[in-house]
C-alpha cells in the first residue's frame, strides 16, 4: 500500500473534506464490474459527488451516461460534456424552461414524474420523461397496476415523450445483509418490469426501464428486462453503507479531517474542531445495530481508533468519546492531535464542503476537487 | 403590514433561503433593547448569519464588535470593516498562524482556550485570549474553582495575553420558559463573575466576563460583574427556540421556499422538492413538547398551515404530512403550489444555502444577500 503523503495533508487547515482515491476507484470498478455481469448499463447518480473529476472518474474517464438530482448539476455536467443526463426528482412544471434550455444547448435531458398535471406540463414542453413507478412504499412514484400509469403514458406519447418507467427503493437501506437487500432488488426489477409490460400492452413504448440504489445495485441477482441501473453513493460510502453490510468501514474513501482542540477528562471527551458544520447533521446510523454517532474517529492515516467515536456535535465542536459500554481506555490525543471522522452519510457530510482534498491513486501529493452546491 | 413582493419571489427557482428583513429588524431590536438595560454591551455571534450584510444590521449599521465560529469568517468580517473579534472556539496551536496574520492588519481578534497546552501555544504567538468557564457541563471549560484557571492566567499574563474569562450555557436549550432561562443565565454569570474574581483574587487582571446564548440573552435579570454579553441565532430565530418560548413562531425570519412535485394521496403525503439538502438534517424539535419533524410548512406568504409538517426527507426531497393526530384534513396543494418551510434551527438550515434572497423592509424588490461558508 502507498502511504498518503501526509505533509501535504498536515497544511490542511481542519476540519477539511479528504477523499481516499485509491478506495473511490475501488468501489467504482466493483460496481462496474457488477453492472456487467448483470448485463445492465450503469447510469450512476451525481447528487452524492458534485465534483466535475469525480464525475469523469465515474464514467471511465470521459463523459457517460449520467443521474442528477438538482438542475443545477444537470446544467454543471452538461458543461463538462456529459449530454445524457436523467433528472430524478419529480418535475415542477416552474422547472421546464431551465430543461428546455439545456436541451436546446444539447444535452438529451429526461424528467420523472408521477401524475397527469405533470405529464401534461412535460407534454406541452416537448420534454422525454420517464414515469416513476413505487416498488417499495418509500416516496413517490405509481404502483406498476395503477391505471393512471396508463393514462399518463398515453399522454406523454401523443408526442413523442414517453421514455420508460424507473423505480428506486429507498427503503432497502432500512435492512442489513446481502439477501435482504436482494430482496428489494427483486421487488424494484418485478415493479419496473411490470410496469413497462403493461404500457407495452397498451401499446406504448417503454425503452427505458431504470432501476436502482446503493444497496439493491450491489445484491441483485438478475436483471432481466431492466435495461438500467442507477446508483450514487457506493463511490465513496459511508458508515450507513457498513452498517448495513454493502461494504466494509475500510472502503470508505471519505473523511473529515479534524484538530484536537480540547478535553474535559473527568466525562471522558475529547473535544474537536469538526462539529455538524464539518460532519453534517446526519444520524443516519441512530436506527441501525451499532450507532456510531456523528462519526467514527481514526488517526491521522484514517486506521480506525476502536470504540471511539463523535458522540455529540454542536456547531464547530465534536465531542469524541469511547462507545457507551467500550472495555478500553481513552486513548492519549493531546491538543493539536491530527485526526480523521468517518462520515455517516457521504451526501450530506459532502455537502458541508466545497472541496475535496483528494490523496491521488498514485501517492503524489494531495489535489484538489472543486465540488459545487445550489440548485 | 407590507406585503412581500411576491412577483420576485415567484421568479426564484426553488428550493430557495428566504430572510424576512422586517422579522430580523425586530428580533435584533428586541434583543439590542435588553442588553442595553442590562447595562452590558453586546458583540453578536455571526456563526448563524456567515453575511457582511446581516452583520452590518446586527451592529447598527456600522462594523462594531462580533463574535466568530471560524477562523474564515474573521477574515471576511475583518475585510468588511469589524475589527474587535473573539473567535469563540478552542484554539488549536496550528490555527495561531491565522490569527497572527490577522492580528497584524489590524484585526484586534481573541481567542478562547482551558488548557496549559493551549497558553504555553498563545503565549509564544502573544496573541490575547478569554479562559473559557464551564458553567453548565454542556461542552469545554474549567469550572471557575479548578487551580488550572489560576495557572493558565499566570501563563497568559506573563506577556499581557490574558484579556478576562468567557462562559455558554449551551444546556439552556434543553430547557423550557422564561424562567429556566433565568436560572442559567445566573449560572452563566455566577461562573464567569466567580473565575474573574478568582484571577483577581490571584493578582491577575480580568477586564473582559464574557457570557451568553440566545435564550440566556433573552432571559437573564441580572448580570452585574458581566462586560459583555454574545448571542446568535437570535436574529433568525426558528423552531428550536419556539419551542422553548424564547420566541414565537411569527418571530422567525427564515424560511425555505418550495415547490410541491407530487402525491400519495392514499398515504396523505404531498412531496415538496425541498429535502435535507435545502432544510438540513437538524431535528432539533425532535426532543421538545412539540416535534416539528424537518420543519413547520406555511403558504406561501408566510402564514403557517396548521399542523402541517415535513414528516421526512431525502436528499432533494420532502415529504410533508399532517402532523400525528390532527384532526383536520389535508389541504389541497396542487402540483406547482409555492410553500415556504420554517427551519428547527436557522444556523443549520442556512448553511445549506449560499445566499438570503430577501424581502426587505421596506416592501420594495427582493434582494440578494451573499452568505459565506468554509473554514
Amino acid at each position: 500500500m502507498i502511504k498518503p503523503d501526509l505533509s501535504s495533508q498536515n497544511a490542511l487547515p481542519t476540519p477539511a473534506l479528504l477523499l481516499d482515491e485509491a478506495k473511490m476507484m475501488r468501489n467504482i470498478a466493483r460496481l462496474a464490474g457488477r453492472a456487467e455481469c448483470l448485463g445492465v448499463s450503469l447510469r450512476p447518480h451525481l447528487k452524492t459527488a458534485k465534483s466535475v473529476e469525480a464525475a469523469r472518474r465515474l464514467t471511465g474517464g470521459t463523459p457517460g451516461s449520467i443521474t442528477v438530482s438538482t438542475l443545477a448539476e444537470a446544467e454543471v455536467f452538461h458543461d463538462a460534456g456529459h449530454t445524457d443526463i436523467l433528472y430524478a426528482v419529480g418535475i415542477a412544471p416552474q422547472k421546464l424552461e431551465r430543461v428546455q434550455a439545456l436541451r436546446r444547448r444539447g444535452c438529451d435531458l429526461t424528467v420523472i414524474l408521477d401524475s397527469e398535471a405533470q405529464a401534461q406540463a412535460v407534454t406541452q414542453a416537448a420534454v422525454p420523461a420517464l414515469i416513476e413507478i413505487d416498488s417499495d412504499g418509500h416516496r413517490g412514484g405509481l404502483r406498476s397496476d395503477d391505471p393512471a400509469l396508463i393514462q399518463i403514458g398515453r399522454i406523454l406519447h401523443t408526442v413523442g415523450c414517453l421514455r420508460g418507467v424507473m423505480t428506486h427503493a429507498g427503503e432497502s437501506y432500512s435492512v442489513r445483509g446481502d439477501a435482504a437487500h436482494a430482496e428489494f432488488a427483486e421487488l424494484e426489477r418485478k415493479a419496473a418490469v411490470a410496469a413497462a409490460e403493461a404500457l407495452r400492452v397498451a401499446g406504448l413504448p417503454c425503452p427505458v426501464v431504470s432501476v436502482g440504489s446503493t444497496p439493491t445495485a450491489h445484491a441483485a441477482r438478475d436483471l432481466t428486462g431492466v435495461t438500467e441501473l442507477r446508483a450514487g453513493v457506493y463511490m465513496f460510502f459511508d458508515l450507513v453503507m457498513a452498517g448495513i453490510d454493502v461494504c466494509t468501514v475500510d472502503d470508505i474513501a471519505l473523511s473529515v479531517l479534524t484538530t484536537v482542540i480540547g478535553h474535559q477528562p473527568a466525562k471522558g471527551w475529547t473535544m474537536i474542531d469538526a462539529g455538524w458544520m464539518a460532519l453534517s447533521r446526519d444520524r443516519g446510523t441512530a436506527a441501525q445495530d451499532v450507532d456510531q454517532g456523528y462519526g467514527l474517529v481514526c488517526d491521522e492515516n484514517g486506521h480506525v481508533l476502536p470504540d471511539l467515536i463523535v458522540s455529540s456535535a454542536n456547531q464547530e465542536h465534536g465531542i469524541v468519546s469511547l462507545r457507551p459500554g467500550a472495555d478500553r481506555p481513552m486513548p492519549d490525543l493531546p491538543v493539536g492531535t491530527r485526526l480523521r471522522v468517518l462520515p455517516n452519510h457521504a451526501c450530506a457530510t459532502a455537502a458541508q464542503h466545497d472541496r475535496y482534498n483528494v490523496l491521488p491513486v498514485n501517492g503524489g501529493p494531495m489535489q484538489t476537487w472543486h465540488r459545487f452546491g445550489g440548485w
